[in-house]
């Protein structure tokens, strides 16, 4: 296997190789990390892209020269390193103010205040070229439902979401927007929880075109739900804008391990569907592959290289894993066993409507429509041994 | 309290008093229940309306004769009795045919004998005259992700549900389907698990105006959602068509207990919802509350009717406790100090641009906005205390 | 219903009213509370006790004279307001030197750091009085199953609460140690996660009558187990030295509401446990009843201790309500009818052995034992209606 | 890699690949599976060893002749194949008498009735050779707190096991018992439910000697736990007397998959546990590689076969991969960095006490040691890539 290259599209945020292992129970392990130190480094291990809060590159209530110089430096050094921001985002959850969320707080000044500082790094964004703007609204909930009224609140979000998307279209920005799902932490429960509800959310906005989602493969495995499901669903609305990747090993808290140390199957059937689930078997998706991990706090800054590099070989391991898998004759008998592709073809015939399907009677006897076996068993064995190279 | 009266609207599928207690791993601890005693008996208990299952009523392949005898026998005991059918729904989940799924089986066949069957119950419902047709594929999904291609199963999903509100817009039924989320079981996997997933379904439909959903109460939390949030996010897409009340301990196995045997703090704050969450205070919904609970195995008869009773009584309890919360001059002050009437307030004033709110300035210091004291948690402890009935 | 009063044996935690809100998303949004303040303000709440880590009282690693200090001015505001100190603890995992645990850590001079900072708070605990010492192994775990060698770290465990059973007994210190259990948080997966686990090690330590258990509601609900079950099996090992009682809503991360703020029916179970569990309906534990929870991020000083309060009143109504619960004759008559008594009563009879037991036969038609119904719903019902002050 | 043979020791339950396929939501897809034609297809593809409840060969009730006859046709088939009867249980869940339980029902009269059943059984084990008896309790337990006193419940557990172990001892049955814990399903919340919750019971009995665990891997993931953690603390209190090897998806129903169908990661550190985690990297477990799975609903003849085959190939290639990991010079290079075995060096030197410990000053500066990178996420992921065959 080669190393990464650029047109593998790998990315990563700042604030993951930047993270300094503080949690809630202890303090940071490890010291802070220069933004031009991260940019070369990515760069080096084979990173395309960067991404960022804007907290992350500027502290919060500096002055503007220190921002403007801040600025100036991290542009010098993907200048010299070829790195594109492909992503941006706001930090709507660090300071207090944020305590009760930004854009739904029932504090009006909050929620202006919220919005400000969105305004003002999609303006930044624009300038860095990026054109995906995920909004994660980790602090957008509630752990007391006496204490939100939720219906306001999803009317706070579109007003948020429509004026944001009203800035970029008028202001010719080509920039859309990505809303990440989460279902709980730092909120005892966050609203727009999963793929779904974010997807059902989008539809009821007013420049639905420029707004998809950010799934994080963590995020929808902390509700227990299949990830690659999601995804699908997401693919299926056209809405898949971007995606996060990492790992989590359950129902508990955000855990944000390297992609592939949490469920490896997952992690498997996820890249075969962005890589082969697309028309004639091609990839479904072709944004950024961006790593959304924290090197866990036992690392030092050895660790944290190791952690990210970790991240790409795993995806490419995974990615020749899956190539041999969707070659592999086996399989696509098994495929075809399964039935699988017939489920792309339509229940009705052409031309056939609800009186027709009645008159044509039963196709066949559902006693023996029961008895065939779909032999997925055999197909997962299959991707097992692919997964493992024991085939 | 009061009884239970029909204007209370309280329901009961024929399948929740009439389990028999048959679980995964053990046999049925109770004789099946004929369903013209089980309206007999909900009338009694003050049920206004009974639901069911084609196979519910007749079973699965019963010829014509029996059918209509079958049917007749149930209209002669609606008629005594005055109970309404106001939900039908389809079995495509017990016969082996439908190991696979029905509508999104991977065999086409079976996709075409599940949708015949879908189509003749609906007339069965248009004939009782139910006005919401509930759709929860439960078989709908898959264990092994190589085995289900989740992108064409939605497109046969699609397939169906268009050809089903074809079906009753052009036949002139005035019925609405409610599609029915669950994250899992009897599935690994189920397909649209969530009630966002479903809201996200709905509006890529050909009729959406035709289709809601149905969420069920412990559904959401096997998933650990908070069913409170799912629910305003269903209304608030004017989606809530119907719902199921039942009680759930956690994320494991779906336990149907009774309404307010699972989490009764939310079952609280689900009812003040429904009952309080509309315009100027009042009810938020107006269906049927329906109770899709299994009275536990180890009952016997005397045990079924009592668990039956208990959904009812809770309901009530639950009613009445969230109408003194809401009354109560302390919690008004308590929900003003927390703003949470403020969150209705539009984030912008009228006329107001994103350039204005640019311009306009920080409102607040946000050193002094964060320093706020939301007064959530005593808000809370109100909303607990009255639940206890100790205010 | 009175106030809380000494003799209801509340305690808190200095790190619970004490926590700033720094969260693992955002920073601390309350001021650092100063622990003499903090004595004072729980004393005029009602609680008769205070329990703390050694570093919530002095900084770690402050220099001799200054820890003198401290804990000399803390002393006087115990004598000042008459609060005793019931438990202390060891805080073994907010230094970035426990970043992978601290008696079972990789590296040895960490464990001996570690066995040394114990040690030397025991000596502090037995000079305030304390006689429970608390063994929270928050970092004692791995997020890698290769990185930690299981049973090697319970013999370090074990040598370590050996080491310190040794040290008080030999030193004559009236104290007993109580292991507290956690799943995950802030480790992947925490060595000893249930309180199953931690009785089972305790089992096999050199002194175990001097080690017990401190459950803490929260945490074994982030196993989604059963608290009152795991308390009972506490209770019936005679381990329960301690309980830590707090809410949570369910599997996710550590939330540490006020306690009746999760899940309310096993709040009341728990009250009703711990009240009437005993031997002729008595308390079963007599122990402190401890609070550990953390007032949410959203508070301010006046929500920190409107929180604290609504802890003790909490426990107060569930007394109340339990003890109504026990005293009404329909529920004895409901728990008779569900042979819950019958449960103590031996399976063999005086002086049965298992051939008598083969040769009497059997005692009943297992036919018709399988039909008598258990009424279990009706009261689980019963209690719902008490928990709501209902009857 | 060669295919299973009697040396890999791997027995399945009747019941795994006689499972017919009937769930909570459906009925059986598959006929009965005759157990003399499942010992013969078992021998062919290269198990050991069979298991059952005696439910699983003759049915509960049968008359006396019958059941000798079941009895001498399945030996027969064990003599034919050499296929040995390692283990055997009792069915105590199936029968409506069993609803409540069946060693700790409230109902005295199946306690009894229970308690014989068992006894029986045992006498047929002993006859057929087995040497380990499971006793998985998975009526044992409750859904509703005030409905079950638990510490009743736990004495009439022990009265039980109590009564087996001095049976098999004073009849002088080679036979030890193991308690398979279970978090919930069929019950809301079963007894023991956790390794550690039996380890602790256990260590309470007459004969502990007689008494261990029977881990099923997707139990413990049920709740949430790691087993492979859960595992090494049985093998630490030498308890380890049987292990069922299967998988499941995380928190949710009993999935009962194909081992190595759930965490794929999990299931190669289990397999290294049991073969490498002994003294000298040898095996730390003897025993039987029993597969508690059930072969899918979706799955025909064929499909169960191919079900039952994927199992050993599967812990095969694990055990393959494990091998290759331990021999790995890098890998042995990045377990020292990580200090792993350090942890088997005790904490305190030889003859050194507390005293000498507090005596001896710190060993270190604790802020550099907390400097110290531990490399975990190095070796994870060299785990992760000799999983992957990619090493």
């Amino acid at each position: 296997m080669t190393a990464p290259t650029r047109d593998d599209k790998f990315s990563f945020g700042l604030w993951t190789v930047g993270w300094a292992g503080r949690d809630p129970f202890g303090d940071a392990t490890r010291p802070p990390l220069d933004p031009v130190a991260a940019v070369h480094r990515l760069a080096e291990l084979g990173a395309y892209g960067v991404t960022f809060h804007d907290d992350d590159l500027v502290p919060s209530g500096a002055p503007a020269a220190e921002r403007e110089r801040r600025v100036a430096r991290f542009r010098a050094a993907l200048a010299e390193t070829g790195l594109v921001v492909p992503m941006m985002t706001t930090n709507l959850f660090t300071h207090p103010v944020f305590k009760d969320g930004g854009l739904t707080s029932n504090d009006r000044a909050v929620r202006r205040f919220a919005l400000r500082k969105v305004l003002r790094n999609v303006e930044l964004a624009a300038e860095l070229g990026a054109t995906t703007y995920v909004m994660w609204g980790g602090r957008e909930g509630s752990e007391y439902d006496p204490a939100k009224d939720v219906k306001a609140a999803l009317d706070r979000y579109r007003e948020a979401v429509d004026l944001l998307t009203a800035f970029v279209s008028e202001r010719g920005y080509p920039i859309r927007f990505a809303l990440e799902p989460k279902p709980n932490e730092p909120r005892g429960d966050i609203l727009l929880p999963t793929i779904g509800h974010a997807l059902a959310f989008i539809a009821g906005l007013e420049r639905p075109e420029l707004v998809g989602v950010n799934p994080e493969v963590g995020h929808e495995q902390m509700a227990g739900l299949n990830v690659v499901h999601g995804v699908a669903q997401a693919l299926w609305h056209s809405k898949l804008f971007h995606i996060d990747l990492n790992g989590q090993r359950g129902i508990k808290f955000d855990q944000d391990l390297v992609f592939g140390h949490g469920d490896l199957m997952s992690a498997f059937s996820l890249v075969d569907l962005l890589e082969h689930g697309g028309p004639g078997g091609g990839p479904a998706y072709e944004g950024p592959r961006h790593f959304d991990f924290k090197p866990s706090r036992t690392e030092d800054a050895d660790g944290v290289w190791a952690s990210a590099a970790a991240n790409m070989r795993t995806y490419l391991l995974l990615k020749e894993r899956a190539r041999a898998f969707r070659a592999d004759p086996e399989v696509q008998e098994a495929l075809t066993h399964a039935r699988v592709p017939d489920l792309r073809v339509p229940t009705l015939a052409p031309g056939e409507g609800y009186d027709d399907l009645l008159a044509a009677g039963d196709d066949a006897d559902p006693v023996e429509l029961g008895e065939r076996g779909c032999g997925f068993v055999r197909l997962n064995q299959l991707a097992v041994e692919h997964l493992m190279g024991a085939r």
